[in-house]
């Protein structure tokens, strides 16, 4: 297996926190409400929203739009329906303030070294530029969804993020914790490595992090996997 | 005037040093060369193929690839018609081998901590990104007339990519040495600052650098302007 050249990181879940931000702001906020479970709720409606997109029933929309559009019915349901136009639009951007597993800067740090780093999420590229800054990660290029204007698990977006460095599907990896979204990649020719994130979804509902013999790579997070790589 | 929160930063001959840099290293290879003169003929080039983009006689064509349909006529009139294609594919990508100016890596950090910083280049994402990671320009996003598939000065550009970050035009800057790159900036209303760099063109050709009063800031270089900024 060749060494990869490119690494493009899929970013909620893998290496940022969402379940465990969200839970932490809103609490802080809204002490009130079921942080967990409106957390996951939000999430729920992700795949649903961008199907929205994928469909052609909504035109392009970038996600921090489909965040909002997600939130609104959520609110009253979970004792937020009073809340002003600013703090929802402030509550919206808790995705811009998501704050890194502990593994992710310093396995960022270290695979840089050696690869090209790059996000490659549905998260348009302003969520990811403000996220990065804040938490310090230190992509060589901030790639997103919004730039091929598809969204994952479509294989323009894999193949656009390859293309734009004018490599061979086989000189890049995507480092995911979703299995869907690595067969993706997979299918469109890229090395895959999965990263176990067995509490992404909170405590209460823990995830199967079961090996996937198809990836080139499992680790059990991103100081793991440059450990992996180097030694390779 | 608002401070602007977003820096938008032309790459050739702001940031870093073309011509210099070019001549270093054909100076080093090719010794029998007239560096200086090479230099600037691949320069010259580079509006007029952009231009063909533009008009449309070109469909969209990545600056990596306008730099290489420059090149080949020029190398036998300098010598070079020996070349292999390998040493041709690696002279074309000297354009991601160029250094900064002094001054502009201390700058761009400074500016950093106040400031969303992003490249806008013609330049193509890959080049940025390898010239970036070489250079160590800390960039929040490396941004691209590539992501919106047209040239500078095309609205389209300076437009696109305050509207990547949700901002009113004149919440964002452009910084160039260029006056036509930051008067079409200021047409749709973004702020505009102007770095000297009198020696852009090498110390036998150099450059008018006075400063023209409809930009927001005129600064020596990048230390100066993350100075004056700071002061405001």
């Amino acid at each position: 297996m060749t060494r990869p050249q490119l690494l493009l990181f899929d970013i909620f879940g893998t290496v940022v926190d969402w379940h465990g931000s969200i839970v932490r702001e809103v609490q802080a906020r809204y002490p009130q409400v079921d942080a967990d479970a409106f957390a996951r709720d939000w999430r729920a409606g992700y795949q649903p929203a961008m199907q929205r997109v994928r469909s052609g029933e909504l035109g392009w929309t970038r996600i921090d739009d489909l965040h909002r559009l997600i939130l609104e019915p959520l609110l009253p349901r979970h004792g937020l329906g009073h809340l002003s136009e600013a703090e929802r639009d402030h509550l919206n951007r808790v995705w811009h303030r998501l704050d890194p597993w502990p593994d992710s800067v310093a396995g960022l740090n270290q695979l840089k070294r050696q690869h090209l780093i790059c996000s490659l999420s549905n998260g348009n590229l302003s969520l990811l530029t403000h996220m990065a800054k804040r938490a310090r990660l230190p992509w060589d290029c901030v790639l997103s969804a919004e730039v091929f204007r598809a969204y994952k698990p479509d294989p323009q977006v894999y193949r656009g993020a390859v293309e734009t460095f004018g490599l061979a599907p086989e000189q890049a990896m995507l480092v995911a914790a979703h299995q869907d979204d690595l067969a993706a990649a997979r299918a469109c020719g890229l090395q895959t490595a999965y990263i176990e994130r067995p509490l992404e979804f909170g405590a209460k509902a823990p995830k199967d992090v079961s090996p996937v013999a198809a990836n080139t790579w499992h680790a059990r997070d991103l100081v793991d996997l440059a450990r992996q790589l180097d030694a390779a």
